[in-house]
């Protein structure tokens, strides 16, 4: 853990992933970390929807930027009226929810949060955005606590030793989970795939987890299965970006294709996440097309012809035939009966 | 067809692969190709074998440079008495032949044959180097025949539209390929899953397809699986670098992952190549470990943090379970039949 505390844990601490400070949110372009520390200094709320929209912050890194932005919004509105403050903070409430269509539904009832606190800062003759981001800051620790659990539940289900895949950046899962498995005595290893286009597996899941003292090796997505064949994976995990209540996961892209190949050699695949209310079935979940050039490069150099398409959803569906278990902070649920997560 | 002739296709002909002239042989550089065009020039035949090595030149190039570099070797040995150049070339044939593990057994047979001929031009007073190369022009143009009649099974199988996902580069079968569905009269739109870590999806097989007209989209390697889902896939085809008597498919690491989604989706998987006979079972088939280092970098640029290791299985093992169909240029067959092959 010592290498951690100076490095890349640290940089990954909620400050260097978005905060607002005097009427700006400065947030950690996770594009081009961790070769380039860089932070994009946004002075309105709509520079963080596009921040948002554009990648620069990634995984649970939006919800956090959205919350922040809002802080940001009620900082600008400020010197306006009530009802002005009113539908402005409701305006950037909405486009900062929007600002990605595959989480929408999820973000919103975070930024509609976010407007009530402004609003009762308001009546009270308190500062909004200090509430607002004093707001963040509370559901930011709570959601750490509840992540907390859920690392423990699905460090449970590993057997004592082994090795690990993972796909994409889980953000505080992936720190959890490492920070649990040493708690359990547990000795493992670490794959990462290195997840195209942006390669988070590769930049930030394995940076992270070599960090904290493991054993790692990136994949290229191509590799997964055949490191199955060979008998290098014992459990594959990944967070997810939404659940449907009839048990279909929404992940990065790839996702659906590594748990079919478990479900082939009868690797267990575990997913890290929570039921979405909003999405009673999977049919509602709109499948986000991202601009073909990040597909067409590569760390930023051209790959193929000028004139060749690009194709780039960003997340794939996987259905819950292909998934061995929904782990929750309430525990963890066959993917077909993830509806009992409501029930009290 | 007329972009091909001046462009890509043009640089792929036979003598800008790999090519022998006086004491030289000169090779393409495919890791950097196409947006640097850069030749290898060797000297000696073992400069040959380490350019094989270093996938200076991948997929049916190799085969070729292995000829070019056994006439090279009859030139650097034709001052020797008659046993100096028999124990030279045949040293070179074992060295050329098994510069890259998993091909050797295929490689082998060529490089005898390349070894006979100067054994035997040596015997009749002729030049050994011009009567090599001119084996290896004869032994490639009948390739080209017969990979014309293999182009033409595999298309016959192909519904009248549709869109072909291929995965690294066929070499000779792509272009093939392409023109036979021009000649079948067939629509045709082309994936090509940009193959990882050397991106000859996208590179070479996106590139030379989008110069013979197609309409052609590139994809990362977490993609096939989602493509197919979306209802965007009808074919999936791929070369092989070997065919076990067995049926099983060796072939770019990321083949059998592709195969397996199709078989989950209902989709065709067709191989084109020919069984190898001194691989009677696949147990006898030594899957290459490559340079970690190519795993984390992309396009020469780093992926990760110093200290995560990589891994680099050149290939992987299709079952054939997962395969619809071998095509040969004596037709197609089941694989579980394939050696059948062997018939006369």
């Amino acid at each position: 853990m010592e290498r951690a505390d100076r490095d890349l844990a640290f940089m990954l601490q909620y400050e260097n992933v978005a905060w607002y400070e005097n009427g700006k949110v400065r947030i950690l372009d996770r594009r081009v970390y961790p070769s380039n520390v860089k932070f994009e200094v946004c002075t309105s709320y709509t520079e963080v929807a596009i921040a948002i929209r554009d990648m620069v912050t990634q995984s649970a890194g939006p919800y956090l930027a959205a919350r922040m932005g809002m802080a940001l919004a009620a900082f600008e509105c400020k010197d306006k009226g009530k009802e002005e403050q009113h539908s402005f903070l409701r305006k950037a409430a909405y486009e900062l929810s929007h600002a990605r269509p595959t989480t929408a539904a999820r973000m919103e009832a975070f930024t509609e949060k976010c407007y009530q606190v402004a609003i009762n800062a308001l009546e009270d003759g308190k500062r909004t955005d200090q509430a607002v981001f004093e707001h963040a800051l509370e559901e930011i620790n709570s959601k750490y606590l509840r992540i907390g659990k859920v690392a423990k539940y699905l460090v449970d289900l590993f057997p004592q030793r082994g090795t690990v895949l993972t796909q994409c950046f889980g953000e505080t899962i992936v720190g959890q989970m490492l920070k649990e498995i040493g708690e359990q005595g547990k000795e493992y290893k670490i794959i990462c795939a290195e997840t195209r286009p942006y390669f988070q597996g590769a930049r930030l899941t394995a940076s992270v987890a070599y960090d904290q003292g493991f054993d790692v090796t990136v994949i290229t997505d191509n590799m997964p299965a055949f490191a199955m064949k060979q008998g290098m994976v014992d459990v594959f995990t990944s967070a997810a970006d939404a659940i449907s209540c009839d048990g279909h996961i929404v992940n990065k892209v790839g996702t659906m294709q590594i748990a079919l190949a478990c479900k082939y050699f009868g690797i267990p695949y575990y997913v890290t996440g929570e039921p979405d209310k909003k999405h009673k079935i999977i049919d509602s979940v709109e499948i986000e097309l991202r601009d073909e050039k990040y597909v067409l490069e590569a760390m930023g150099v051209q790959t193929t012809k000028k004139g060749v398409k690009g194709w780039y959803p960003a997340f794939d569906i996987t259905p819950p035939k292909l998934c061995e278990g929904i782990v929750t902070s309430k525990g963890v649920y066959l993917p077909y009966e993830i509806n009992r997560f409501f029930d009290e």
